[in-house]
């Protein structure tokens, strides 16, 4: 799977800035390959990219249009589908991460199988992968781990493959979500692969490569997660990471979307991970941690860093607020 | 899903004994089930039941034809359509457990809509799961893990749902495995759920119950298979046990189909499963260690019973041989 770019970001009706949060990482991260923004009369979320008509985006080049919004339910609504297919009708492909599929409403599928486009639905992976076998192979692999789900993991990895890259290292982002994979062009959904070949496909999704290269693997939920825990431990076993980073939001009291879970603290859920991790890489260990302080003042923040770096002994950062640098120069 | 009684047991052109044994585990588990068997003439397993044609097994009332072999590679060959439609025809059900569905053959699908009949994929899930939420839930759960896949942990379970039932507890057999399926005749193909709906899964197929109701959950994979440890996990967080059992083949080398794994140890195996249990069930224990000893002598097999319950202070059992009473008693 490679999604075709420059993109479109549809933002649809967004009932909110969180509701377009795909589009927003983006955005963000590769705002060399989104041309403009698309949005409906009643969308309350706004990227501040230039407002383009599909017409327009298909005179200025784009191949692509995302789908970078959430409805409650993942429900593709009637309001998007004449958009969506006036797109497929001028040239573009479509791709959403959604639990509904593009491909199977009926009207998109039709006239792209008549004119020959794409439809990605990236949550739902198309290929089938092979049983993972836990034999090691070359290349360095670094994973991003946390003690809970939506902590920074995503943005850590990212951050870091763009470190690398400026050092002139070899280096990949490999995406296992479905934002991260509109970011990357490829990548592989991992919790939406059946249960018995995660670790396959992670393994599939970062190959055999250079011995100084490095593939930054984007985690997914946390070992400590009762919903998530055993997709995280089939990501772990089949990337065989070298190289471990701990994400941590500080301000975070209990598991995201199980109030009666307490979150882990740093150190048992880095000894659990680890413990995971040295299954298929007897290696493994961590090279830093990265805090998310969003929710915390800048003299906290820095406060919170310095501790957490003098009680672990390893690199701390918060990677928006000070980047990854830290953590890079620990990678061989 | 709930598969009718009772079965005919079709043993297809099985290359030898071992091709058949989700047959052969039907038969012993539920002999009150199966009426007879059907075998194709280049057919090398034989279960010792009567030998059947569909006419006959229609006769004698048999309500669903059970896939019991399976081929190199999963194929529903055209050697069996034949059969397998005219038991169709003859007012039976079909159920598999191959990765290749029964519904997927054309000529079985048009049979089996035209008269109403059911086509059970049992390694396919049908319906959505919702996700694990680890919320506890009344009643009580045993489940069976082990040191490797294959060391015994559908017939431990299977053997305390019964030892349970002839002391008048109430108890329940959850199946998570195909031929584990065809014995309940109801249950989840756990390790064919997409990642994410794992825990959720288990929590559906072991629902809120009477607090003196055991639910004997069937184990899968192991937490040391760099293959399977996700789907291990998840069915950990999602069945909550208040009771483990440690299922082990003594005389193993290595981690099945991996020979560059070792087996792990029981002491280190028991631990970590113990801390992966504790997440959802903080009070979760072992309570006793099943020895699949079938490729021991008598003599040795006793001697490594014995040895083993003194090194960890457990009931130690081999089902097989000893049956587990010891085991049952340490229910509460």
């Amino acid at each position: 799977m490679q999604i075709k770019t420059p993109y479109l970001l549809f933002l649809g009706d967004a009932r909110d800035q969180l509701a377009a949060k795909t589009a927003q990482g983006i955005a963000y991260w590769r705002p060399e390959w989104c041309v403009g923004q698309l949005r409906l009369t009643d969308c309350n979320a706004n990227l501040g990219l230039k407002e383009l008509t599909v017409a327009e985006a298909a005179k200025a080049g784009v191949k692509t249009l995302i789908v970078g919004v959430a409805n409650r339910g993942g429900i593709i609504s009637d309001a998007w589908i004449a958009v969506l297919n006036e797109a497929l009708e001028r040239g573009m492909d479509l791709a959403a991460g959604l639990h509904n599929k593009l491909s199977e409403v009926p009207k998109l599928r039709e006239t792209a199988t008549r004119l020959g486009r794409e439809l990605f639905d990236v949550r739902h992976p198309t290929r089938p992968f092979p049983l993972g076998t836990g034999a090691k192979r070359p290349g360095l692999r670094l994973l991003a781990v946390g003690t809970d789900v939506s902590s920074g993991k995503m943005y850590t990895t990212l951050a870091l493959e763009k470190e690398l890259k400026k050092r002139g290292r070899k280096a990949d982002f490999r995406a296992t979500g479905q934002t991260g994979i509109f970011i990357a062009g490829s990548g592989v959904s991992i919790d939406a692969v059946v249960s018995d070949f995660v670790s396959g496909a992670v393994e599939t999704l970062s190959p055999a490569n250079d011995p100084d290269h490095w593939d930054l693997v984007e985690g997914q939920g946390s070992l400590f997660h009762a919903s998530y825990a055993g997709v995280t431990l089939g990501l772990i076993h089949g990337s065989q990471p070298d190289a471990l980073v701990m994400c941590h939001e500080p301000t975070r009291q209990h598991v995201r979307g199980l109030p009666h879970f307490k979150l882990p603290g740093i150190k048992e859920c880095m000894e659990a991970n680890l413990a995971a991790a040295r299954l298929t890489n007897p290696a493994a260990k961590f090279v830093g941690i990265a805090l998310n302080t969003s929710q915390m003042s800048e003299a906290d923040a820095l406060k919170e860093i310095a501790k957490t770096e003098a009680a672990y002994g390893l690199p701390t950062v918060d990677p928006v607020r000070q980047g990854v640098a830290k953590i890079a120069d620990r990678l061989w």
